[in-house]
This record gives C-alpha cells, structure tokens and sequence, in this order.
C-alpha cells in the first residue's frame, strides 16, 4: 500500500513536472511572438497619433470605436461585435483660462521682493464633467487651503471666494497610486465641500510629483445637494508659486472655463472573442478603456490597455492556441467620466446569465510589469500564487492581493468575478496621467509588449487549469 | 536546562525582530530624506546641461571634475580629494559622416521599384577609439554580413570592401543586457576581424532595439596584428534599409571619420569618505564613472551613478547617520574607453594595504530599481540575501547572484573584495545607451531616487552588520 502512495505520488509528481515544462515553454513561445512580432506599438501610435483624445460622446471616441472594430477583425478574433450603451456626453467648450493679479490696494509697498508684474497667467485646465463659468469668466479673491481639515476651520471665510486646495501629493509613498488615492479626494470632492460655503469656484493642485507644469484634469463629481461650480487644476509650478504668494498678499484670480453637458449619446464596447473549444461558456475578460482625456493623446491611459489586450489576441492566433475557455477582449466605453461601458458589459452579463470566470484589466499605464493582483476566494488567491514562478521571469515577479479595474468592478459587484490586475511600474505614471503629456512618445515599446506578455501568460494558465 | 536555552533563544529572537524593526525604520528615513529633499534630479540636471559630454580628456572632464568635487563638499563628505590618474584623450575631431551610392552600372533597369534617388545620406557615429579616414573620406563597395560565421564563410570577399555587420539585438531576452552582451562583440572585435581579411572600413548595426534611428557609439578594441580601420555605428533605420538594399543591389559607400589619439593626460576619480566611527580601516566604497560619450549629456550612463553616489551620502549627513565603516563615494575617471580610474582606485587600494569589504556601483542607468547583484562568498551571499525583506518595498525585489561594475572591477580582482551592483529595470536603457538620446529629459526623478535609496539601504545594512 506504501509502495503504491509512493509510486503514485510519483507518477503525480512527474505529470506536474511536465505540465510546468509545458507551461514554460508555451509562456515562452507567447512572449517571443510579443517581443519578435509585436503590433501593439504600432497599433498605438496610429490610436495616439491619427485619432488622439477620444472622450465619450466626442468625434474621436467614435474613430476610436471603428479602429477597435477593425484591429479585432484584423487580429482575427472569431468574433466581434459592438456592445452599446448610453455615454455623457461632456464638452470642454473651449481653452480652459485662468490669470492671477494682485490686489493693488493691499501691496505692501515697502517689502521685498517684488512681484515683476502684478498679473500672471496660470496653466490650468477645467475638470471633467466640471461647469463652465460663462463667457464672460469669474473673478474673485483667492483663498490658500491645504487640507479638508483646514477648510472645516475656516469654512467662515468661503463666502464668495475662490477655494484653492493645495493638498500635495505624499512623495513618501513608494507606490504612487497611494498618492494618488491620498490626494484624489481633492479632484472629486473638493468643488462640492467648496460649494457648500459659498465657494465661488475651486482650484485643485494637480494630482501629480511632476517636475513639469503641465495641469492635470480628471473627473470631479458634485454633490447635488450643492452649487455646481467651476473647477480646475493648475500645474504644480504654478501652485507652488501661488502658494508662496497667498503667504505674502492677497490675490484676485480671473477663470474663464467652458464646459457643458450635452444629452446622452450613443457609445459602444468594441469586443472581440476566441470560443472556447472545450468550455465555451466559461468566459475569461481582458480588457482596458478606449476613452480618454481630450487634453492629451491617451497614451498611457488607456491606449496601452487597449493595444495589449489586443495584441494578447493577436498572439494567441499567431501560435494557433486554441484557447479551451472563451476569451474576450474588450476596449470598454466611458471609463473616465461615467464608467457606463464596465457597466453595461456586466449589466449583460448578468442578463444573459453568463458565467464568468476571470476579468483582468490593464489601466495603470504601459510601464514595466512588476506585479500581478489578484482579487478572489482565498483558494483561488491560493491557486493564482501557484503560477508565480512560471509568470517572474518576464516581469510580474509581485503576486498581491487585491486585483480588479474600473471598468470589470461592476461584473464584480454583479456576478461576483474574480478580478485582476496588470500592475506595471508606478514612478512615472503620474507624471503624464491625465496631462497632455499623455503621449505615445512616453511610451516605451518593450515595456508596452512585456505587459500583455504577462497577462496573456495568466490568461493561459486560467484557460488551461480553471480557477 | 532546557528552559534556559529556550529563554536564551526567545531573547535572541527578542533582538533580531527589535534590530529588524530597527532597520526597517532607518531604511524609511532614509528612504524620506531622498524622496522628499532629494538633490539628485536638480545635480543631475546641472552635469547634463551645464557641462554635457565629458570623455576622458575633454574639456568636459574637466569641469565635471570641478564640479563632483563642489558637490562632494556641498554635501558635506568628512574628507574630499582627488585622485589622479592618466587616462587615454581620444578625440572625435569632427561629424561623422556616411553616404550610400548605388552602383550605377549594375542597377537592374527594369526591375521595380528603383530607388527614389541614387544616394542617401546615412545616420552614423564613429566608434571611440577608432581612427579617422583622413581627410577626403574614404569609398568602397559594401559586403552585408550578418554574423562572424558569414564572415569566415565569406573571408574571400572582404578585401578592399566595407564591411556592414548586421547582426540584431536578440530581442527575445527579457534581461536587455543579455542581448547586449550577445550583440557587442560586433562593436568590440569587429573592425579588427574585417582588417584581417583586408576590409578598408566597418559599418556596425547599433547595439540597440530602439524605435527611432539614432547611431549608437561606444569603444572599440583594436588588434594590434591588423590595420586600425575606420569604424562607425549605424542608426536601425538606416540599417534595416541599407540591409534590404544590398539584397537587391550594390551599393558604395563614402566614409568620414576624423578620430585620432592624443598623448595620454590627466584626469581624476573624485572622491568623498565618511570616517567610520568604529572600524574606521574598513572601506565600503559606492561609485558610478563621471565621463560619458561625447554625443549625448551622459544622463543615464553614467551621471545617473554619479548624482545617486553623492544623494547617498548627502542623505547620510542629512540624518544625522554616523556609519561605524569608512564609505566612500566615488566618481570614476575614464570608465568608457580606457577604465583607468576604476583600476587606479584599485592600484592603490593594494599599495596602501586597504581593506575593502564591499564595493557597489551604479552604471546601468537611473531607472527603476529592480535588483541588486552581489559576487562573493557563499556565506557572504547568504547574509546579503537575508537582507532582502528590508529593501523589497524600495524596489529591488530580486537580489541575485553576480554583481558589479566595470570600474569596481579591478577592485576584486586586486583585492578579491565583494562587489555588488544597482540593477534597474533595463527595458529603456539600449534605446539611449551612448546615443543623442542619452538627456536629462530620459530620466525620472523618482526612479532616480529610488535607486540611490535601495543602494542606500544595502550599504546601511553592510556598514552596521560587516559582510
């Protein structure tokens, strides 16, 4: 009996063996077709260069769309198709302006030193979904706040003012997205908390350690109880010198800003599949946003997402992998300002009574890979561990916990999928991060195929072995 | 009995996890100090930008000299000096320049498509330490060969050609230096293997991968039993197209190059020491080479070694942190073509009967840290390798078997000490290594940083605990 547990386990043993060869070298073969034949850059200079920005509702979203359409079929998906769903449609209405003079009945005539002109012209630019203040602009003294806590404390001097959060963004954290956590609450909550005093409008310190002076947008969100003012962030050289300012005298500030609601419209997911051929109602996602900010190109967020997932596809195809599950690769609609893609797809999902057994999202930027997350019961967290080592030695050598993305959180919510995440390095993202430093020059092409290289080798294992 | 040594045990353990928690929160001092008050960026910017290239013997070195030993004292080193030594003084003497002509009298007539023009003007470097063509240039038709084996297979065609090696960067190493390593024996040996069989001049395809068609330079090693041919490096642009033409025709090409050899002069390695305080004849030394190509600022190869050099001592001083070992920081003279400093700093390690315990150095660019390298004894490893939980959340999550430098080279070869090295992510390196493209603008802040950080850490560690 002895003997036989042992030769069993050996035998065992030997079939694990042979299944992680087997496993290496098809992760192998994936990444050298990604490294040697890879279209992702290309794919994404023409979205950056000949499409550009692409919020939903506008022109470029919907050029983006028929390119997604056209690369899924060109990367010979089984089958595409278009998910629609309903979009806001914000405009930014034209160029975002902001202009600082000092109050001349309060200069202190007598210190040093000077200012060298008594106006100065800020780089902002307006926040997503954020109001215009008409044509004729707004202007109003400036009050210097650094914090929520101090904002509560001097909630008496708000009247009638414009509110200028100067909350910096924490250089301490190793992991910047714990800044941007940190300080985000500013973008989102900041013109509301404002507004609910009186605040005429807000200025927001860009979400950012940029050593630029580039002004970061993103989406805010009133709080309906509340005024809608105008809000916009100003470039971090510009905040640091206001700062200093409002510490020496007062100041005036002038905003002009032009945004607008038009109706909802009409948007779309652009999908693509391969059908499983063993369990083709079991459904892998992967999947990045195909909005983006209009101030830049989208490089970074989330052109990169988009043309990984597409090259994953590409990939799979080029090595004929026959995928056992379904997989489905998706560019969502809307992530920046509504998140109605991510919404609907689970939405349908649901309806259809899909079984979904993995979404992974690409939307932390086409940097270097360092970490994979994971979010799912502690057996599949358990599981996901397992193919750590088959996974490192192409850069994701970090299996954490706490895995997802914007845009497959809602078939979390809904359907209760397991969710992960491509964590590439974080140092550089915020620098161009809604900024129109969001380009395809800041893209380097390795790193952009290293990424869709690790998530496809996931996406291989979980066809391969469930989870 | 047994209960004593069970108590003993709990006490020992008592002091590992207090000396642990210890260490970790100096580590995160530290860590601040560089991320919040760094110095690095704002240093780095002034050596690209104020000074730019600084090979051996330029007026470059020179004023980098000056300028390493302003800062050593800004940061407030205990001791500063220089240490001469002669170094080589190759000069470049002017543009490097190409042009490729097809054969009039073998275009096929009637094949499509001809070429737009019968020239083109071709993007070109010489390589350093490589001799000039004289004057009027020199011309010859051009043999395209792919690697040393062709060229052995082909040695009876090379006389009186120019020799084209096209051999690629393997682009399937995910470790890009691997593919260096493999790629640079073409730069190395090549001109001297073509001369062999009486080649008249060398055009080497770019160690590179990069996207753009930048001619990437770096030494060349002639030798002594054949002629010193002229020798340039092609942008990949231009040698993917100069590769698809000759399959199609031949082609001559006109060389200039205007390198020649000045007689050796004086240049220094720039040197800063903290004294220890306990074990003040132990030396733990940290360096990066302060000269850099000519065609380029030497951002990241190797000012970004230099600046993270002087952070980690400026950081040391900054909090108040008074190492028990002697560590010195060092900017290496010559490291490019000659690495006379490193093995100066070693000649004299040796005759001053120094003891060196370990030697780390910082010359593979200022991105984000991934590893650190360590070469020494096994028991030595297995220490360096119980330090890797403290330094992980920095960065450098992989600690690996190999390390060094070139300059801290000669170091263990003289004195066998231990060396170690910075490895950051080598994703972007070879796009920049040694061409116009190595800027300032190439690097980030905190990438920077956090290298001089993670190196930070480590020399802590060895410092407190020995090695």
């Amino acid at each position: 009996m002895r003997k036989l547990s042992i030769s069993l386990l050996l035998t065992f043993s030997g079939f694990v063996v042979i299944g992680q060869k087997d496993d290496s070298a098809l992760i192998k073969r994936i990444s050298d077709e990604i490294l040697v034949n890879g279209k992702a850059y290309e794919n994404l200079r023409y979205l950056t260069k000949q499409i550009g920005g692409r919020l939903a509702g506008s022109s470029g979203m919907v050029k983006a769309e028929n390119w997604g359409l056209k690369v899924m079929k060109e990367n010979n998906a089984d089958k595409v198709w278009m998910q629609e769903c309903l979009v806001p449609h914000w405009v930014r209405g034209g160029k975002d302006y902001a202009k600082a003079m000092f109050i001349p009945s309060k200069f202190e005539k007598k210190s040093r030193p000077y200012p060298s002109g008594t106006t100065k012209e800020l780089d902002v630019i307006a926040l997503g979904n954020s109001m215009g203040t008409g044509k004729s602009g707004l202007t109003a003294e400036v009050l210097l706040i650094n914090s929520f806590e101090e904002l509560e404390k001097r909630k008496d001097e708000v009247k009638g003012k414009i509110i200028f959060y100067n909350y910096k963004f924490n250089d301490k954290y190793i992991n910047t997205f714990l800044s941007y956590r940190d300080a985000g609450q500013y973008r989102g909550q900041g013109p509301s908390r404002a507004a609910k005093y009186g605040a005429k409008a807000v200025i927001v310190r860009s979400l950012s350690h940029a050593a630029d002076n580039n002004p970061h947008t993103g989406a805010t969100r009133y709080d309906s109880a509340y005024e809608k003012i105008p809000a916009v962030a100003i470039g971090l050289r510009d905040a640091d010198w206001l700062s200093e300012q409002l510490q020496k005298r007062d100041i005036n500030i002038t905003i002009k800003t032009n945004g607008y609601f038009l109706p909802d419209t009409i948007g779309h997911n652009i999908i693509g599949e391969l059908t499983g051929t063993e369990f083709p109602d079991e459904i892998i996602t992967v999947g990045g946003h195909l909005d983006s900010w209009d101030n830049g190109e989208g490089a970074h967020d989330d052109g990169a997402g988009c043309v990984q997932t597409m090259e994953i596809l590409r990939a799979f195809k080029a090595i004929g992998y026959k995928p056992k599950r379904t997989i489905r690769f998706v560019l969502f609609a809307n992530e920046e300002n509504g998140l109605r893609g991510g919404s609907k797809y689970a939405e349908e999902a649901k309806a259809k009574n899909e079984k979904h057994i993995l979404a992974i999202e690409s939307d932390a930027g086409g940097f270097t890979p360092r970490a994979l997350g994971f979010s799912g019961s502690d057996e599949q967290y358990k599981k996901f561990l397992g193919w750590k080592d088959l996974i490192a030695p192409y850069g994701c050598n970090e299996f954490i916990k706490g895995g997802g993305g914007a845009d497959i959180g809602p078939l979390n919510r809904v359907l209760k999928t397991p969710t992960a995440s491509l964590n590439p390095d974080s140092q550089r993202y915020f620098d161009i991060h809604h900024a129109r430093s969001d380009v395809f020059e800041a893209v380097n092409k390795r790193e952009l195929e290293l990424g869709a290289v690790n998530m496809a080798a996931l996406i291989y294992l979980v066809d391969k072995y469930g989870l």
